[in-house]
């Protein structure tokens, strides 16, 4: 009987941000002799916040209650407001923040101070877009897509800025909204190279295969992106977090399995996925 | 039978930049006691620009022989080596650029000045585009539309400017090929106003009649994509300069026309359209 084919997305799996944090992170874990906290999870993946909690990071919701100690800003940042609890706390902090998340927030400032209304293509509940948003002054929006283009008000100077894990298409898409009422717009493509590569590999992998698994936290928003682009082409897409949740009927009969994952998850739960794959294509 | 119904476009004819350049060069002409200069045709016009050089307005084709007396500067304006060698000769000078062309040449020189890389969506040979490109320093390049995008150097920073008369769909084509490779794109929509809701009106019109007359300059690039959108729309679309070239058997059996009119066309030129259309209509 032919042999199922498995094709592993090389853009799979950690990004340079994702890499860098939880590098910081151990390495703050590994000097302090007490816990180190991170406001919110370090990244998307909650196998990888439980063993850095293993390691002494605990996950915390606010800053309220906490008097000292050391915080590890995560991947995606902070909002202006936290960062200046932090400060006034002194509180120590090491810095996880993404550098291009970091460059996003940069450009925030920037249009912010030079009069722009900010439009942030993303998710608006996203840590990464709360924290860009707070970096503006009152002008500022975030949209998801085309779909709340009419919400965006008539201002002759407009700045944008996108989550740095969106899709080029959906930037392109806001922009053209935008042009035909806008005098100026000024444009920053804050969208992650890594993001752009991984999201246009997956996809063609999708065109030339029966079923396509994409790993990844279920709260991460490059993840969840990840799958819905897959999906768009090859309906038998599926979105897992770890191997036991492979059903064996997904790979019934199926000749070509793509694997792909988002930018927070790690290697070893890649690895534990295709072996996983490999055995159920053995016994069929 | 049926009578023939003209539907006339509420925004065909003269702008604002053009009626403006035309009284500009009357009073200039009125209050010269010799004759007045334009480098190039003040409007693109034949039959308005004939009739301005009865009244003493002369068109010239470059400033090489002249060295004394007034020159206008066209509704189009002039480059920046022009306008030096106007100053350097000390020769008299009335502006009549239209002033959303000046606004656009400002945002050229200001992006230049801010060191981008500077793309204007255009036609290369028109004389707005090349005064436009003029005031920018080495790095500027014209496109007319996506079919040059690979032509564009692999810039971080790139401003966009466009040919007021431009399509806005054009504009926003170009713009969603840069910015996948820009880090910035910084984009002025120059696109004059008038323009867009006269295009806007003549390619709704055009959805609705059997044939559709469009009057202006064949040197006229906003009525040229006056033309080419509307026979996008409707292939029995004609552009015409005057009355007399109208082709009875355009009409023939023909219940409903459409006419526009460019920028540049003149209310006297339209008057005759109309009742030439009437009069086949009523021979019918």
């Amino acid at each position: 009987m032919e042999k199922m084919e498995i094709f592993i997305a090389k853009t799979a799996g950690f990004c340079f941000g994702v890499k860098r944090a939880i590098s910081i992170a151990y390495n703050a874990a590994r000097e302090s002799s007490e816990s180190v906290y991170t406001l919110g999870p370090l990244i998307h993946n909650p196998q990888v916040v439980k063993d850095l909690e293993k390691s002494g990071v605990v996950v915390i919701d606010c800053l309220e209650d906490m008097k000292e100690g050391s915080v590890i800003i995560r991947s995606h940042g902070v909002t202006f407001s936290e960062m200046e609890e932090i400060k006034s706390k002194r509180l120590d902090f090491v810095d996880a923040t993404c550098p291009f998340v970091k460059k996003a927030q940069n450009h925030v400032k920037e249009l912010s101070r030079e009069g722009y209304f900010i439009l942030i293509v993303g998710e608006k509940d996203h840590p990464e877009v709360k924290g860009l948003a707070s970096y503006a002054g009152r002008d500022v929006l975030v949209i998801n897509g085309v779909e709340e283009l009419d919400m965006i008000p008539k201002k002759k100077r407009i700045g944008i800025v996108a989550q740095t894990t969106q899709s080029i298409e959906n930037l392109q898409a806001v922009t053209n909204g935008v042009l035909p009422f806008a005098l100026e717009l000024r444009i920053y493509n804050t969208i992650c190279n890594a993001t752009a590569v991984r999201q246009k590999e997956a996809t063609e992998l999708a065109e030339k295969i029966e079923c396509m698994i994409v790993v990844g936290g279920y709260n991460s928003a490059n993840t969840n992106r990840l799958v819905r682009m897959c999906r768009d082409i090859l309906e038998k897409t599926y979105h897992i977090e770890v191997a036991s949740e492979i059903k064996p009927e997904w790979l019934e009969g199926v000749k070509r399995v793509g694997i792909s994952a988002g930018a927070s998850t790690p290697p070893w739960i890649i690895e534990d996925v295709v072996k996983r794959v490999r055995e159920i294509g053995d016994s069929y």
